[in-house]
């Protein structure tokens, strides 16, 4: 097979971005008044981080409330709930991922979305 | 030694809402532009938890500077960059603790401040 | 109220103790065959944190199987299949805390079972 | 630019798997006796995620020997402490990486060492 190409590194990071995300975010306590601020800001620290191009990270406010302990009125974040769009530019080339729930396999499925030159 | 009683739980309390803040948050990607938000989120997060009556975080912004990578413009959030003063309020007692670095020890410490009746 | 004694934080450190094992190993993957595994590098890692006199780590492994996923065979540490039970010693008192999933009210709750004198 | 192909998929599960690990992982309280126990159980709980085909983790036992609190007699495991190789196998391709700290820049650099066609 060929060398190792700027494709591969842009889909490589772009991998890297969405274990890390997931990995060390799920588990936040959260509920409905602290959705909007988690989102902006696990888009603000995986931001940060090399070759990021955007991030942009919606939490699903239904299962949210739906796990909402009764009693103590919280839940933990979990990575069903996350939906993640990420592109990464490793020199020329733009790769755009995605994390989201897929409801058949009952899986957060991770998944490369384009790989474009730019 | 006498039963377990309100103070006992109340700082109990506390020391969980520490234990899980540390190890929820350490090593979240961070720089100089991203601190305010974490600070906020880190409130936020842990002040949905049971029996948090307040708390305050404080990230050192000359440590986060230090340690941002001069390549990558970035460093993880570490256990001695925190500041944290809490409250939890267990039916009549209020436990005050702290998370500050420790120079001598060069330590995150973990302390009881105060415990009071209200 | 009396000033903060040797009782007091030994309550405190086992909190600590409790919240830091939690956030840092909910979300790791396991399956069945590495479930006894996880139990002991838990029970070993938090017992090398300060005062910390014992710790025995067990993990539900009816709620893994159950979550496991069909296609992938995995599932990922929670909370809820945790059961912790955990002693502190500063100075001259124990303090014996415990993790166990509450069915009732659907929450992995930590307790105070014992405090001691030595 | 061609469609998403297996190669692209390899390539990209292998970046999730290290940045995962690195966020699941970072942060565990170790010291010299249970850097042995602690690789073992990374290596199988990346091992039992999708697509792995094979994975090797070493601590930099140096690293943490020097990083040991004196007083306390442990530290938490780092990136930089971390030497990690790992395979893919995605259908007839499979993606070797790495995660292994560069001194020179002073960070744990993931990266792509070999893609091979089965």
């Amino acid at each position: 097979m060929p060398e190792i190409n700027e494709r591969d590194i842009a889909v490589f990071e772009a991998g890297i971005k969405l274990g890390a995300l997931y990995h060390q975010f799920a588990g936040t306590p959260i509920n409905a008044d602290t959705v909007d601020g988690l989102e902006r800001i696990i888009e603000d620290s995986i931001g940060v981080q090399p070759h990021v191009r955007s991030v942009s990270v919606s939490i699903d406010r239904e299962m949210v409330e739906k796990k909402q302990n009764p009693k103590f009125g919280y839940c933990e974040l979990e990575g069903r709930m996350l939906h993640v769009s990420l592109q990464v530019l490793y020199k020329n080339v733009i790769a755009t991922v995605e994390l989201a729930y897929d409801e058949g396999l009952d899986y957060p499925m991770m998944s490369v979305k384009k790989i474009e030159q730019m």
